[in-house]
Parts: C-alpha cells; sequence; structure tokens
C-alpha cells in the first residue's frame, strides 16, 4: 500500500475527503476540504484533481468542489442492502399513503441507525431524518428494534456508552434501554413516542431475509397520540411482503 | 501521487476494483474482481482489505467481498444532484398512479443517460431502466432529450458515434438523431415508441434548474399507444413543480 510520510494511505486520505463533505454543505473549496480533512493543501489539490478525474468529485459553481454522482453510482448500483431498499420501495409508497405521514427502511450500522429511504406525505408531522443520514440507534424506535436483535456484544457496547439525547424522554439510561430491549423483543415492534421530537411518534418492526434474521427496520413516523398502534397491522404485513419478495430473490438465480 | 511500476495510482486501481462489481453481480471472490480489474491477486488482496476497513466494500456471504453500503452513504449524502432526487421522489410517485406503470428521473452522463430513481406500479409494462443504471442515451427518450439541450461539442460527439440500437425502431443513424435533436427542442418533449422494448413507450421534459438550463429529465414508460400523448400536460406539470421547489431552495440559505 502507497503511504505518506506519516503512514497514511491515499486511500484513507482520499475517504477523509469525502467525509469533509456533509448534507448541509455540499459543495467545498480546496482549501476548505484541505482544512476539514486536516491535510497539506498541496496534497488536497492533487487528490482532488485526481478524484474529479475519477469522476468520484466534479467542479462545483465557482472555484468549488462537489462530491461526483459517480461514487453514489458505483455504491448504489452493486449494493446487496440497497437491492433491498428497492424492493421496499413500493411498500414505503403505499404506506405513506396510509398513514398521511412517513415512511423509512433503515439498518444499523454500528451504534447508528442509517436510512435508507424515506417518503414522506405533504403536511407530514415533524421528521428528522434524512435518506442516507445517520441518527443514534438508541434514540430511534427502528434504532431500538435492530438493536434488540444484534449479538449481545453490541448490545453492551451501547449501554456502556454516553445515550445521546433529543427530549426529555429519549432513553438517556442503560436501565430504561435494557428494559427496551427486553420489551422490544417480547413484541417485535418498538414505539418512540416524542423521543426525536415531543409531537411525533415512531413505530419500527423488523424486516426478516432467507434465515429469519432481521435485516432492516420498516417503520412510520407519526403524530404522537393513541392511533400510532392502528397501524402496526398494516406495517406488520408490509414488513411481511418485503420479507417474501426477498425470500422468492434468494430462491432465483441472480439476473 | 502514489504510483505502481506500471504508473497507475492507487486510487486508479480502488476505481477499477469498484467497478468489477455490477447490478447482476454484487457479490465476487477476491480472485474474481482481480481477474475482472486486471490486477495481480496479491495487488488485489491488499486493496480490498483495506477498502472493506474503511466501510467502502465489505464481506459477503462464504469468502465473498461486495460493495459497503458506506461507499453509497458518502456518495448520496452530499450530492447536489441526489437532492434533486429527494425533491422529485413525491413528484415520481404521483406519476407512477397517475400512469399505472414507470416513472423516471434521469441526468446525462457522457454519452449515457443515468438514471436517479424509479418507480413502477404493479404490472407495469416493460422497461429495461433500472435505479443507477445507464443506457445508451440516443436511444432513450431523457436522453435525446437531455442531449437536445447540451452543448453542439457533446451532440456533434453522439452523432459522430455508432449509434447502439435495441429494436428496429431505436434510432440508428445520425441523420434520424440529428432531427430527433432538432424536434426535441422544437417540442419541448420526447417520445420513444418502442425504442427499447416494442410493447413500451417513454415520454420525457426537462427539469430546468434556477438559471432555467434542463438540470434532469423528468420521464414515464408507458405502453406503446395513442394514450401517451394524454399524459404530457401532467409530467410537465410535475416537471415544472420540480423546478419551482429547486428554486426556492436555491433562493433560502442552505440548511
Amino acid at each position: 500500500m502507497s503511504r505518506t510520510p506519516t503512514g497514511e494511505s491515499v486511500l484513507a486520505r482520499a475517504v477523509r475527503i469525502f467525509e469533509a463533505f456533509s448534507p448541509g454543505e455540499t459543495t467545498l473549496s480546496v482549501s476548505e476540504i484541505a482544512r476539514r480533512a486536516e491535510l497539506h493543501i498541496s496534497t488536497t489539490s492533487r487528490l482532488v484533481a485526481e478524484l474529479t478525474g475519477h469522476g468520484l468529485l466534479s467542479r462545483g459553481p465557482g472555484r468549488t468542489v462537489q462530491i461526483g454522482l459517480r461514487l453514489w453510482e458505483l455504491g448504489l448500483r452493486a449494493s446487496p442492502t440497497l437491492s433491498l431498499r428497492q424492493v421496499a420501495l413500493p411498500f414505503l409508497k403505499d404506506l405513506t399513503n396510509l398513514v398521511g405521514h412517513h415512511a423509512q427502511l433503515s439498518v444499523l450500522e454500528g451504534m447508528d441507525i442509517l436510512f435508507l429511504e424515506r417518503l414522506s406525505a405533504p403536511d407530514a408531522v415533524v421528521n428528522l431524518s434524512r435518506v442516507a443520514g445517520r441518527m443514534p440507534a438508541t434514540a430511534t424506535a427502528p434504532g431500538v428494534l435492530l438493536l434488540a436483535h444484534a449479538d449481545p456484544e453490541r448490545q453492551e457496547e451501547a449501554l456502556g456508552r454516553p445515550l445521546p439525547t433529543y427530549t426529555r424522554r429519549t432513553i438517556g439510561d442503560p436501565d430504561r434501554l435494557r428494559s427496551a430491549l427486553a420489551e422490544a423483543r417480547r413484541n417485535g415492534f418498538v414505539t418512540s413516542p416524542g423521543w426525536v421530537e415531543n409531537p411525533a411518534c415512531g413505530l419500527a418492526v423488523p424486516v426478516r431475509d432467507v434465515d429469519g434474521a432481521p435485516v432492516a427496520a420498516l417503520s412510520v413516523i407519526v403524530p404522537n397520540d393513541d392511533r400510532v398502534f392502528g397501524f402496526l397491522p398494516a406495517l406488520r404485513a408490509a414488513a411481511m411482503e418485503i420479507g417474501l419478495v426477498l425470500r422468492r430473490a434468494h430462491a432465483e438465480p441472480t439476473r
């Protein structure tokens, strides 16, 4: 592997350049990238030029740089997790129409919940999630649901960390997290009344792949009132249908 | 830039490894990756290990390797073009319901049309496009539409190349392409009756950004009959609304 005098590889530096961008800052100058990635400006210029040549970065307005579409294309086109997203999309569409708010598909990545897709109805209740955005797993319904089915080591890690909170109702201590995980395994669903925003409540159920293990969470975000449980049968039915399509896809030869 | 004895950079080799995967082959062995990327097996092993460490690749079933979700995440989270996709999604949903077949959003990438999103109704007519998949621009309605508004050099390049065809109705010669491009500029839309599959027809209109330039194509794929023109007003209205949302987003400070 080619390394700098500090022992860091070219790939590691490229990843730090990508990570300098965020959903709120999609165009950056080379000097701003250098500052955020903690790289020399000359190194940054050279790497930006090469990444642009490969289409992984592109030139933005003025003298700015953006993430290139090719990065997304390479990532989406071939990721098995994202074929799950494609399978789930029509069901997310139906769920959004049914609940009149938000429907989302997410996976557990380390201690975060990562949103693969989110569809929203007009005038839906407040929802902080973003597609390809992350939130702390323990602060959300899909996160607690998937953590409850993760291996014991991952659960212990979550229980041993500080728990970030959004409101007074977010799970903030290990005892409450421990009982929430047990309850999630018992019920097969999680609700998150006011955990992220007071007026909103999440409801999450697992999507199970060919071996029965939860591979993703299907969830809705609706107003924080008694009607939330009324959506459970439809949500479960949709998750089961997505699982059936996935199992059929496994049984068939790859196209 | 760190280079191999052949002068190729680490980044170029990493890109070739990503390109070894395809929508139909999402899991590959290291030796298969080496063969497709035309790299030594030891170089491939080393690079695969490092890319896996960064989450850009991940371990698949058996001894296989997959594209990592982190690649998609980095690509999607920060790409301005993909915020367009997020804006367009509710309109694609409505269009799919309206036409009962497919609605898609695409951009021109070189001589290809790249599909950013596609939504389909159950029992929809045949459609070869895939999300994050490419097709030759000149063989599709959104491709001809966007090419018609591209700079003259790009149009000349398209006219000077062999034109790949799917059916006897696909544009196959430069004269026909030249008149199709002129017609697209005059009409502001393109239809593609039987260009890709005989029973299907595409209908595409431009989505215009803040400066009035077409940034993407909004299209539907419907059965190849006279009803296709009936969808034009709804398609134009949706494209106009997407453009309005984009211009509003430009006018507001970045969140």
